[in-house]
């Protein structure tokens, strides 16, 4: 398959149980590809152990042995330096031999198919693969032709899932907030195109979040995103009035168009989260943001360098999770 | 040199003595440049050794300490992610220190030329080069200049030699069929502009293969050929005849027009192999194929795919011989 | 920030105390932005403890883990393959943990500004930036804002300050020559874009050289340069009388036309570095030079490849010199 030719959507969606793909038959997590199916118990599981290994990248000597011997490849088939750059770290951390992998520039060139890719690299015996995608779908796709033993995690595919980025974000707000039946959390932006939104709803959810509110223009909203179990708000003061927790997302300025956005300025305007708008919500209220923030367009830089922000405190975090996801779907635990 | 600008056979080939090169004194191997004037005992020693290595590839723990402290340059001039990250693997799993280099993005683009990459990576204290090149006789151009105590694996240069594409051919022939005396082996398509045609030729030979014939349209074979001691076929079907392994080679789209072929659909008719073509070997033939596969050009998806087909294996088998080689120059054996 | 669309100096120069910034209170090395400012023990602390690296460099066995569960980043705003390679390689025969960073292909692209940049890589618990920057001011920027316990190595930033290419300069001259104090070291070319060049007359003055020169056409000299404590030449024969050093810069051939400068063959003419020339210095005077060398541009190959070039030892202690500012700056030091 030649990404850059391929459709957008070619790749076929997984069916309604995702879980016999991604659990063992005895429940563990075996690949991590959709937050959407996982129980409450294993959501909570991996944020245990992401615990002890926050503590260690606090140390002197950020390494572990749990992975030594194994190989994990980062089969990225969409530039991302940042996260790419956060898995690499992950499974260096945990002593595992790491390739790189950016199919753009090589076998896609050759016009080798997904399938092709898969094969070889599972015939040089690896043993984890973090794929990124922009076809929804994808990490599925891998996940379903892997042979046993190989596990794959989903770093994005398309406008489906970001699973690790849903996880760490749940990490951030359990650090600072505790309990997630009492908090109220709104999600503000491109809910439309975002994988992001979609695993944070989520993983919000089975985390039974007390309210989950999601904030953005009727353009840049899915159909039927109620069904998704959330409030829906096209006005950003009311949306965030008295909420403990407001996540910002990144407008993808390519996407303005289509949804008939003007201007950044006006989208800043109507959507942009400034220190006057973040006094609506409670006096601790946490900003968070998956990162690059546009700063000026989504959020004022004020309030993303501000005393409410940890979107640092989500990268930190994002190195942890990630680790406590690898080393599991390997079978090991951290000690 | 500009690899970009230079003309493609700038670089002398080496005289009729290559294993005074690749050889130490005592007959042990200090490079590996090409698989010609190789001896049977000391190919038979390189697949021995890589034996252990695949068993151990198939361990939870891939990895030995044997070149610790080592530092391989992977110093590609042509991009082939496939076969930099074979030996990457390989060198990862012995413990090396492991840099990649892409040539035609770094220095060459200051005008250095290939003595002058060679003597700067030398004088950082690494202890082995990985070299693909578009020019023949690159590999031994460097393996002439380097210092003693640094080893040059030739990865592919020009139309010249591949021999670590050739070894483990050979590996996977050896594990599915033993005695090579008693086999009959086809290698059909573009001989003409393939390295790895010609290192496998010289291996089989060696190897004392009972009959190596090549099967390809008049306008894709060197001349003499047969020189090289194999049957000549232009007739698939008839070269496929009674053979116990046949092995594929990759049609360069590119070079179809200097062939005179008219269309990939018109190749596949004369000289892709399918089910039925198939029949015409022995019933256990092997299908092999360097990677990554033009399906619908030379080989038929089923095939490819097929019960026979021992393409992943090889893929799997190269991380073992490559590591097999590499301990090897370096003077170190596995346990 | 994007880098290729900012203006050339945008960042502020650091005042007149850069060492408050790369100083601990108790005077211990912590980060290395430039050599100016530093005293002549640190310089001379530092090329003693690359002494034992020099050594181990030379072993079988080229590694030790004074870095171990250190993560190093070399984030380079400049591609500079070679420079980046000796980084990458100190770093991982020191055990740390390495991760490259392209930024021009990477966050740049999606408008990150350095600081977000660095916010987001500090986030990620790494111990160490070597940073290279079109922009001088880079290096100082980053380490007036990383958090404590993380050290900014300068790989090159703008015209400014190449300090470890400096100190590696010096590292060879004691090597081969001893005593600075009776020494004439003459620096031919292109100084007023050398950053090279400003940080090999701050070394050279802080170790008391004997007598340092400048030679260069008028054009190629920055304004009061005889401020910098050097005697300027502009007649490279008069300039290399009695040397015992004499350090080729290379001539950038985009920088050629600003400096009026007709030809490279008559700059050659003029500054070129012959045998005959040569002569000229004391009998045994070394031939530097920062690599890659235009040969028949700044130097002929003759003398390039000659008996008195150290040029190719200079890559070699290189490698050396940036391990021991690497263990320094960590806090640790090599047995």
């Amino acid at each position: 398959m030649n990404p850059a030719a391929a459709p957008a959507e070619r790749l076929p969606l997984p069916g309604p149980l995702p879980n016999a793909l991604q659990l063992t038959a005895d429940g563990k997590l075996r690949h991590l590809l959709t937050v959407e199916g996982l129980s409450r118990e294993l959501l909570t599981e991996i944020l245990d152990n992401a615990e002890s290994f926050a503590n260690m990248n606090e140390k002197a000597v950020k390494k572990v042995p749990l992975l030594r011997g194994k190989t994990v490849v980062n089969l990225f088939f969409e530039a991302s330096t940042r996260t790419r750059t956060t898995f690499e770290l992950a499974a260096k951390r945990l002593s595992a031999d790491v390739l790189n992998i950016n199919v753009s520039t090589s076998a896609a060139v050759k016009g080798e198919s997904l399938l092709d890719t898969l094969r070889n690299l599972e015939a040089m015996n690896v043993d984890m693969f973090v794929v990124r995608h922009q076809q929804s779908g994808a990490a599925h796709f891998m996940a379903r032709h892997v042979e046993p033993g190989i596990s794959v995690l989903n770093a994005g595919d398309g406008r489906h899932a970001h699973p690790t980025q849903a996880l760490l974000d749940m990490f951030t707000i359990r650090r600072f907030k505790g309990d997630f039946t009492r908090l109220k959390v709104a999600i503000v932006g491109d809910i439309l195109h975002s994988r992001v939104a979609r695993s944070q709803i989520h993983a919000l959810n089975i985390l039974q979040t007390g309210e989950v509110r999601v904030v953005a223009p009727r353009s840049l909203l899915p159909a039927h995103v109620a069904d998704l179990g959330v409030h829906v708000f096209h006005n950003l003061e009311q949306g965030l009035r008295d909420v403990d927790v407001v996540i910002m997302l990144r407008l993808q300025r390519e996407r303005m168009e289509h949804a008939h956005l003007p201007s950044e300025h006006e989208y800043f305007q109507l959507f942009g989260l400034t220190r006057r708008r973040l006094h609506l919500a409670t006096p601790g209220c946490l900003v968070m943001h998956p990162g690059p923030a546009n700063r000026g367009v989504e959020i004022d830089s004020a309030v993303a360098d501000g005393a409410q922000s940890v979107i640092l405190q989500q990268v930190t975090f994002g190195i942890a999770v990630r680790m406590a996801v690898m080393s599991m779907v390997m079978g090991v635990r951290s000690a």
